[in-house]
């Protein structure tokens, strides 16, 4: 069966571990392992990051990419998901999806009789979650029974965050306001996970709390594409969630700031906590890189993987 | 003399039959034949699997191409046809060109120093119709003196499959609505051709006739880019078109069900037709592939071609 | 440090001459100089010659490009230019940037830990006067003593072009309306350097004293991106600056006509002089991929330039 990377709960953390530790060999020592393989980008959501990184990716490895745009996709509106996905699949080896509901993304996986890889739904960030847990790794060693703590919305990075640091062992502390919390599912997995693997997750609406002697803080933007319109109110209810120098004070010394960027400076983060000589923001970037070429590898069975 | 392919009628029946040849044997194997050689895709429409279908072809034969899209272009608008055509043959080997009014391409054409490429026109879509008769080939064995219906509008896609078709030597019928024929010079073209070939062409404004007995039905849109705001018309027009159950029961047994894609369920084709068995559509998608490659190589001159 | 060419005066003469050669050998022999290498085009303006030039160039190398198009960028929009300059150095080995003001690619190449190459601001245009300066260097062998006169306006590309043929000794003449003046500083450099290398640089407001004997009559836009408002005063003050069979007389015998591309005709050059035996027009066009390919070895070090 036609393995996917839709959600972070599709990966086992053995899985998990396992990509991290084949994207650090990548990156250490890029191999021509994707040598005539193609990878379709297929965007209905504009990107920098994601695209370049997959594109750059690829090329170290010695495959190619095929970047669609937006404008030409129209998933379910130009044309049938379940055409797209079987025309693609004569055409690719593997694909990477960036579009806007989960539901999307699942059903242009039904059809598909090539690996698709979430690239950014509304409700999951999986290849973020890998390239943070792969610069913690750089950081930690093993990131187990470290702490890390988000602060911000419960979006599509944070819901991923938590149950692949979870799975990794971590101690995860999330703050939401009480309206942003991620899905109940997404809660209960990563509880699940962190009991499984000697980790904890803690859920609070107290940033203060959630960065208590903490070792790495996370946040991101408070307002994701398509909800410009809720920004004023977003802006009121995130008051206190700002990753700044006094949130900072409470964590660990030496903790790590992360973001997923871009960054609006004077939101959810001060220009101060971004260019810390504790950030490890432009890791995290240039982790996707390598954290997503060991997803393809992985997904296209390239790797000998530890048996799920 | 530099040789281009804007119209399905500029390559000769012994031509065509080269050029299914020589898709089937790249198909089969791949070769670098396109090393060094960089295509450009000159597109003034979005596309998906044109594009996509051009992209990986020459990436198989060791090629490159060169995406430039519709707001980048502005063919006779940011800049003269004939600088566009003079520039692009500085840079490139050929070029592919999607755009409206066929007179475009033959403007292009003229000031080319490189090989041009119909990549689609409002008039003609000739690597499409090459397409469909590799995919028949590959069924049929030789498509002479096997039947192939085309029903529904007589747009570009159908008057490149009638003429190409009949040169191959089928048995070709073509149902439109009386106001939807195609242009006379494409029905004397598919009639001559086909008396030369020992096929046959019927044009008929009746759908069951069209379909009586014949081994693949094959259908497209209603209603074409550019053509949104005669849709009801249309709609009303194309009654009895539908490529559906009851058409199929009037073809032969196991009739194969054809559609260049993207489809509109419920209009000109059925759901269930699509998904039936005997559709070849995805097989269909996937020859434009070698279809495009095979013209590229032989416009470049780099397979022994059948004295024209 | 972290070399960069944002303006054309920050080469030295003896390293344009450098860069001119570079480029020839190359055109004559490409080699795989820049395999491995990638280039990313981070573009806020539409463009054809530039991003295919790039594109090709690179390709024939050995190197990879990255084509970030104007929706998917939002240079200090979407991000703050810091960030994307020191996200996109973790992705790739040099990067392109066509932008708006002079200011941006500035700011850009403050936080760049990659080599960063204008590719066109509002101000500047140093590849586009390589490419000339390559094209005359072909026609004249030394392009040293000999003369060229630029008509039109004073943008960008003749604020490089008098620049940098004043730096290769050439004897430029500039005919502006009199408020369409380069920069005083333009002025002052390109004074400068030609009293440096035994060349000289003259303004004038006098379209036919500027053609006056010139070998080389170089035009460009009236109208620039972003100027359509002023279009109409535009072409009242530039009456008598078209360059036009009157002023190809009164120039040399055989003079060369140049237009750095798109041409509006009728306006600011006739249809006769773009098509005259003498025009080099897209031998320019041609040129800007030996050019630029020469400019990225060079600020990646791959070559031995002269100490500046």
């Amino acid at each position: 069966m036609t393995r996917h990377l839709l959600d972070s709960a599709d990966l086992t953390p053995d899985e998990m571990g396992f990509l991290l530790e084949t994207a650090l060999e990548f990156k250490r020592r890029p191999r021509k392992l994707l040598q005539g393989k193609h990878l379709a980008l297929l965007f209905e959501k504009p990107s920098l990051r994601t695209r370049v990184s997959f594109q750059v990716g690829m090329h170290h490895l010695g495959g190619e990419t095929l970047y669609l745009a937006p404008q030409e996709v129209g998933l379910g509106e130009r044309e049938a998901i379940k055409d797209v996905a079987r025309v693609l699949a004569r055409y690719v080896d593997i694909v990477a999806v960036r579009t806007f509901g989960q539901v999307i993304a699942e059903e242009y996986a039904r059809f598909s009789d090539i690996p698709v890889v979430n690239a950014l739904t509304d409700e999951q960030h999986p290849c973020q979650a890998l390239a943070d847990l792969l610069t913690l790794r750089e950081r930690f060693g093993d990131p187990r029974g470290h702490s890390l703590a988000f602060i911000g919305d419960g979006n599509n990075v944070s819901s991923s965050l938590v149950v692949t640091a979870a799975s990794l062992g971590m101690h995860v502390r999330l703050a939401t306001p009480e309206g942003y919390r991620p899905p109940q599912t997404v809660l209960e997995e990563a509880r699940a996970r962190a009991d499984r693997t000697g980790g904890s997750f803690l859920l609070t609406a107290d940033p203060d709390e959630a960065a208590g002697g903490a070792e790495a803080l996370y946040t991101d933007t408070w307002i994701s594409m398509g909800q410009e319109r809720e920004a004023e109110q977003r802006r009121i209810d995130f008051v206190g969630y700002c990753l700044d120098d006094r949130l900072i004070a409470r964590a660990a010394p030496g903790a790590f700031v992360m973001h997923d960027l871009p960054a609006h400076r004077g939101e959810e983060i001060t220009d101060a906590a971004m260019e810390s000589v504790n950030s490890i923001i432009f890791d995290q970037a240039e982790n996707r890189v390598w954290a997503q070429v060991a997803v393809v590898a992985f997904l296209l069975g390239l790797v000998d993987a530890p048996a799920s």
